[in-house]
């Protein structure tokens, strides 16, 4: 009863913001990503009789925090559909998702824990199945269970049933990449948790907000499709710019940018007058992702480095899904 | 037929964005300013028999260009009311508003104008009717009629008969503060006018900005009466924070923001953190205006003069409305 899984991280290009259902984990619109090759985690569960709780280790140290709560709680869903409820285990994950890179490493950590763990269990199940699971550990990390790019459809159901991701297109469909942009500066966060709430309660804008998703998704798969990157980046960074607009009007307002993080975007805009295409995307931090593609990776991580106020710029490719080791 | 007349410039706290009517300058929602001590326009109007054309001195330098077209064009407005269409202008303006203050010179330049043209020809209107025929020179310029706080009622009626200025409170009511802040960094500009036109017709925020609009009013209105600096410095800092996120949602998308702009907002932000009450506004460019009371004048100079990217700090109170010399 023992297996390792590996999952990356994901961008997503199509934000996910607002939960329509915050105990089950339900967005209020479909969102759409591009899994990474450079951030991964590696984890391993062992189901064991002789334990009478859970264990968890993260790079290599023993977590009891709150950390470890969000793993256990995550294992009681996997018993529970394993109907194996007294069944405890032993967690070793290893995380290789630089936390100053404003990635989320939730998102690898879930799809990860939730494959080694229903592999231990040696539950026969569907990839669409391991994401409506590894959803409700955190929501972004449903998307992590496919390479390349992956959307995450909201369903419709109260319970969750059909609020899975599904695949779009795979790894090798296209190589486009992302330079993650890490700033110096660091700011008083509103947590991504925190910042959904109050803008889905408060924000008069965020029903636009959600009202402007399917254009958009319909016209960014499209864009994969067809290798479009013109489209797909301006797709993905004016979708970004909606996203960040709804922060702005919820009371009291807030937003995750800072100083560093509009010079990056000037800088980007300024790349593109000059006739190199890069679009950029930003979460629910001050960070900066940039799209480009690989004749470009020279001059634009020569460009962004220089930028006053960023300290480092990481290189990532098209990732793969879920694998098993 | 000879008249001068001194109008001063003004700072809207709930913003003026989007036209119904662009060549009448009907605005889709109420705004409300305070007219400013600091920045002014001081104009002559003489209408002579010998004239077959106006004449327009700026700063004592002949103007034959846009903006000359834009005071002719105001000119026969005022001779189509005074039913005199054959009579023509030498016109001199002394502007005293900086350009790189970020404020717009044609608020106080169309009051000065229309108040000395209107008693050049020695007719006898009343403040609202001088405040409408303004408007249709340069829409905020409706507001600096009058001093103190104003409120520029948007009308309903296809005409604009009923959309103008009447005064909120006058000068002496409150000795609330604002400091400009330049900025060196200058970057490629939507014109107000491009910037409300695309927002109005493509983003998916504009109807709830709108919609929004009454409560705020009400508000300010109501923290204006009470001088509650803090009612009046967050609603106006977040009236402005909505304004700037429709045009997030604009197609293509545009910001008026520059890294220093988030930089002073965020220092702002840190001012009232350490106790310092001082809210922001910014209008349709990088520039921040920054509401404060007179006891924190030294600290609030200091603190923001200290910021990278910052080249002066300009301070203004309450200013009177139009004056006849």
């Amino acid at each position: 009863m023992k297996a390792t899984a590996k999952a990356h991280t994901n961008i997503a290009l199509i934000k996910y913001w607002g939960k329509r259902d915050e105990k089950l984990i339900l967005p209020t619109n479909n969102s759409l990503s591009l899994t990474l090759d450079g951030f991964y985690t590696k984890t391993t569960v062992e189901f064991r009789e002789d334990l009478t709780e859970d264990i968890f280790y993260l790079n290599d140290k023993l977590v009891s925090d709150q950390q470890f709560n969000r793993v256990t709680a995550f294992l009681d869903l996997i018993r529970d559909y394993a109907q194996k409820n007294t069944l405890f285990a032993e967690v070793r994950s290893i995380n290789e998702v630089p936390t100053a890179a404003g990635f989320a490493s939730s998102a690898s950590g879930f799809a990860a824990l939730a494959a080694a763990a229903t592999r231990a269990l040696q539950l026969n199940i569907t990839d669409q199945e391991l994401s409506r699971l590894t959803r409700q550990g955190s929501g972004s990390a449903c998307r992590s269970i496919y390479g390349g790019f992956a959307e995450w459809e909201k369903g419709t159901q109260q319970d969750g049933s059909d609020s899975f991701a599904v695949p779009v297109a795979p790894k090798d469909h296209w190589d486009i990449r992302v330079a993650a942009v890490v700033l110096s500066a660091k700011m008083k966060k509103v947590s991504s948790r925190e910042g959904m709430r109050r803008t889905v309660e408060t924000s008069p804008f965020f029903s636009s907000w959600v009202d402007s998703i399917p254009n958009d998704l319909t016209e960014i798969k499209q864009g994969i499709k067809d290798r479009d990157f013109e489209k797909v980046g301006r797709i993905a960074e004016a979708n970004c710019l909606k996203m960040h607009a709804t922060t702005l009007g919820a009371n009291p307002p807030f937003t995750y940018w800072h100083d560093t993080t509009l010079a990056v975007m000037q800088t980007v805009q300024k790349l593109r007058d000059n006739g190199i295409p890069a679009y950029f995307t930003i979460d629910a931090g001050p960070n900066v992702k940039v799209l480009y593609l690989p004749e470009n990776e020279e001059k634009l991580q020569q460009t962004l480095r220089e930028i006053p106020g960023v300290t480092d710029v990481i290189l990532s490719r098209s990732g793969q899904g879920v694998t098993y080791l």
